[in-house]
């Protein structure tokens, strides 16, 4: 017999249910983020001190390399191990390729009688940095809530995908044989941030030549302290996804601790650290882009003239910054 | 009979042949910038008054899209119409594609016995920024010693790309059929900053539709006031060549007039500017994303409880830059 009226179903009855793991409270957490309102504080302060015991695993690569279908596949090698999944899937900005991260999504719901497993997606609202900001406040709440590791899965290499990678504690470069081209532009910038390389169809031809063209591109980098394994999977038959779970593992223990941490993560608010630092370049680089003022004009010339090297006209740039209007 | 000892020969009177044009000269003018040794200082101070009068065409792409083969067939074309050029070739970072890196530049030399046309490759030491630094140097040079068009020709998709394309007046991004995953990640970036886009190597199956993809992709943009057109170009015969020159003079004439530019370029001035600006918020990006500071700590805190937006936090974080420790 219950009690009537505002009881444990109230105000804060369902933060505590978020708190235990509750799915229909965590997706209504997620919304409330979303949403920006006036519930997104309490969410926030709720989940505060229960932050940084998740490993945020990053998975990110080319579009046509099998990344969905390698997600799911991991997601099934972790469910085996006894830990609970978070997904952040982050869809990009493009309105084109609707189709394709839809069938993704659908793929995704073969975990959707499974507690386990809570998949949640992001779409863009045509502003990059907006998104990974999402994706930092949705892991949050996935943290909070208790799930072992959440995977944030992000399309394409370009300025989002490296944000979002701030995120994660543990980044997965995904490519696939017959995206040769791909691995030329892995070169560019993705390469640098992959703590794991995989080439996955591995099935198909040239899969050990793509292999060993990543391992020699690695030869040619700093890989202390740890050097990316580069990884075949065979993501729809299974194939090579246990290693795939052993490297992601393999890489938390090695990784330093991070100060304050309880486990050996990223801690949150490192995490925030790396976004604001995105965010404060962007802000930077945009109020000195097109403004118009003659204190920047004059710098400007001293570079022109070889008075001031490139660095220190962008060091006197960066003073003028807060006398700039924002963007 | 000449007399002896320093005469037009001496400290300034290469310089004086620099403005005019002499090959020697500009060889000797872009390896003093390169040494940044003491006559660096003399050519910048003898080109500043001299700048501006070129149009800097920038040309970029995924390797295997025949970039260097369209820009060979553009010379000839810009040489037909009379027009001297200057080629800055970047080299990308990796040792690895030496080869045809190697390979373009023996090909480049079908112009060496034109004076009309200057050719200079730009190797990476390892640093980016120095790249599109001395990108922007080498330029100038060119352009004060009167080359009516440079060509900035750079490989691949990465932060390096976005950052030479500052420099460009009119910026050309190339693709090729075949790579229909380049072209999902021309989404990701390359796509925003180009004013023309080609399709090479048209005489290949599904020229035609790469076009009409990347016309769908524009359609999506919001292009006002200059869309950038789409090309189907077949470099090794020269077709399409005539109008890639054209469009490049068509978006010459579009763009607004730069203030206190004898052209409708981008003033130098403004090409600094916005080199600048990329690299202070390269300064930010890296003071702030490792920094251990109690008041960043206090920020970072404060936006994971909900206290401060993250737009909030990046402002304040960005107010420490200048009291941390540089990069």
């Amino acid at each position: 017999m219950a009690a009537p009226g505002a009881g444990g179903d109230g105000e804060t009855g369902w933060l505590e249910r978020l708190l235990v793991g509750d799915r229909v409270a965590l997706a209504r957490a997620l919304s409330a983020l979303e949403m920006e309102g006036g519930e997104a504080a309490s969410v926030l302060r709720t989940i505060f001190p229960r932050l940084g015991r998740a490993r945020v695993v990053g998975v990110t690569g080319a579009p046509g390399a099998g990344k969905s279908t390698l997600v799911n596949a991991y997601i099934v090698e972790l469910r085996r191990r006894g830990q609970s999944v978070g997904v952040v899937a982050i869809d990009p900005s493009s309105p084109h390729s609707g189709g394709a991260i839809l069938g993704d999504r659908i793929r995704m719901t073969q975990h959707s009688g499974d507690p386990g497993v809570f998949v949640r997606s992001l779409a863009s609202r045509g502003q990059v940095g907006g998104l990974s900001r999402m994706a930092s406040r949705a892991v949050d709440v996935m943290d909070a809530a208790g799930r072992d590791v959440v995977i944030v899965e992000t399309v394409g290499a370009g300025q989002s995908e490296i944000e979002v990678a701030e995120i994660a504690d543990t980044k997965i470069v995904v490519t696939a044989p017959g995206l040769g081209d791909e691995i030329q532009a892995l070169k560019a910038g993705i390469l640098e941030i992959a703590d794991i390389l995989v080439v996955n169809k591995a099935d198909l031809p040239h899969a050990r030549r793509a292999a060993a063209q990543l391992e020699a591109m690695l030869d040619f980098r700093d890989s202390a302290p740890w050097r990316p394994p580069v990884l075949c999977t065979a993501s729809i038959r299974g194939e090579g996804i246990a290693e795939l779970a052993d490297a992601v593992e393999a890489h938390a223990r090695s990784a330093a601790p991070a100060e304050g941490s309880r486990g050996q993560q990223v801690s949150p608010r490192r995490r925030v650290q790396r976004l604001l630092s995105t965010i404060a370049a962007e802000r930077v680089r945009r109020a000195l882009h097109e403004a118009e003022d003659r204190r920047l004009a004059d710098i400007c010339e001293a570079v022109l003239k070889g008075e001031l090297s490139f660095t220190e006209g962008a060091e006197r740039a960066l003073e003028l910054v807060h006398s700039l209007p924002g963007p």
